[in-house]
């Protein structure tokens, strides 16, 4: 059971965790730093816990306790309580969903373990955007596909923001960073997907086409600017495109993931 | 040709329009009461400007005139001159693409003229997130939809992230408000368009089928919480889903959005 913590000073070490949470660069050198997240809303926090991040502590208003009582109980961290005008001084915004967690990473799964049975994947290069990041997650698990892979520079699927956007489902949806950039498609080539390449590329077919009848699909979304590099175009088995009308030259990477995701559970 | 002014003063008055751009709530009620918008960046400059939107003022540093210098040379309105990091201060944050302009918001058109010819149309109910409104403009300006029509309560397209995130197609795919919610589809329906709203209503059909065939096609979509309401619901001529993997219940809208106008354009 977790033990419960009333706490009055903002300036409280026992906060640390939480403190400054609109701030991106300081939140990502502190998270990294220290291999921990944050969970926001009652149910992504109950979702986090029962993905296997292991709690360091709660901090929310006591009217929140109730709905969480059930993950408290099951924790031996600090639960700190504290009044909602002092939640919003430490975090520097108005918590709407009341109850915060900062859990401890879990490990990331090798490449064999995600990849396991999937039939479906999504492959993402450096997309940077936590927003898109959280919204590839939520359409991956709308759309049926099985895992998600990030090449090491893509924004962090566990940032607040990309959890929010995601509604949780990058705690369900098995991801893990690619361990090598340069020979990442290849090496899924190799182990029996068909990397399909989205990009603007004059030898890309159009999607529906690109994706029929193949058996084990990787798709792959590049960056919000540049699209995807010349090594990854030259590296899948495929190029493709989502036909668009003339004159407009790209949707944007959440909904470009949305629609190919749609085609290729109908492949 | 507009003409420049040098302004050193980060509280010069003649500045007010470019005021805390970061304070969504200061900015909403600034850009009411003044009937002005704000675009960013040389390319969205000049698209607003060119979407017959007139400018009151820009202000850039130095070295993005010459980029501009052909909108400058078509307009009376002063453009202040600053240095980037007075710009920063003005603003609140780092103007990245270097060129502001406020603009004149244009009188919205009536929805004879918006609907005029047009085949294919959005229209979003009480959408409140920025990013959202401007993701679906830019999907619809990309699948080829001819116009979106936004109950009253929706965000607002020309709000900067909006623009921003639309990347510029708030100025060329034709939009307005709609004058009356309740009527709303039941109008359309006059007007010979078919209705179909997306819903997780049990007697939801794959939009697929549902829009298979249909001439004039009225898509809409509801509210990223509670979806489309009770009243649009029963007035929508039908009622469609994406068909989504079992345990998930939602995409988000501007994701749905792009797989409806994708399987829409294919219809």
């Amino acid at each position: 059971m977790a033990t419960l913590h009333e706490v009055t000073d903002p300036d409280d070490p026992r906060l640390a965790d939480y403190r400054d949470l609109r701030d991106v660069q300081l939140r990502k050198s502190l998270e990294a730093a220290h291999g921990l997240f944050l969970a926001e809303g009652e149910k992504v926090v109950r979702r986090a816990v029962e993905a296997g991040h292991r709690p360091r502590s709660f901090l929310m208003a006591p009217r929140w306790l109730e709905g969480l009582s059930d993950v408290l109980e099951r924790t031996e961290a600090p639960c700190y309580v504290v009044s909602e005008s002092m939640a919003e001084a430490v975090t520097g915004f108005h918590v709407h969903r009341g109850a915060l967690a900062s859990l401890h990473r879990a490990p990331l799964p090798g490449l064999d373990e995600v990849l396991e049975g999937a039939r479906s994947i999504l492959v993402l290069e450096d997309v940077v955007d936590h927003t898109n990041v959280g919204a590839v997650f939520r359409s991956a698990a709308a759309l049926g596909f099985d895992a998600v892979l990030l090449s090491p520079r893509c924004a962090d699927p566990l940032y607040r923001r990309a959890v929010k956007v995601a509604m949780g489902s990058v705690f369900h949806v098995p991801w893990t960073r690619l361990p090598d950039w340069y020979d990442a498609l290849t090496d899924l080539s190799r182990r029996g997907f068909t990397s399909v390449a989205l990009t603007l590329a004059p030898d890309a077919t159009d999607i529906a086409d690109a994706v029929r009848g193949v058996d084990r699909l990787a798709l792959v979304l590049g960056s919000e600017g540049p699209g995807i590099s010349r090594r990854w175009q030259e590296s899948a088995d495929r190029r493709a495109i989502i036909p668009m009308s003339a004159g407009v030259d790209s949707l944007n990477v959440a909904a470009a993931c949305a629609v190919a995701c749609y085609v290729a559970a109908r492949r």
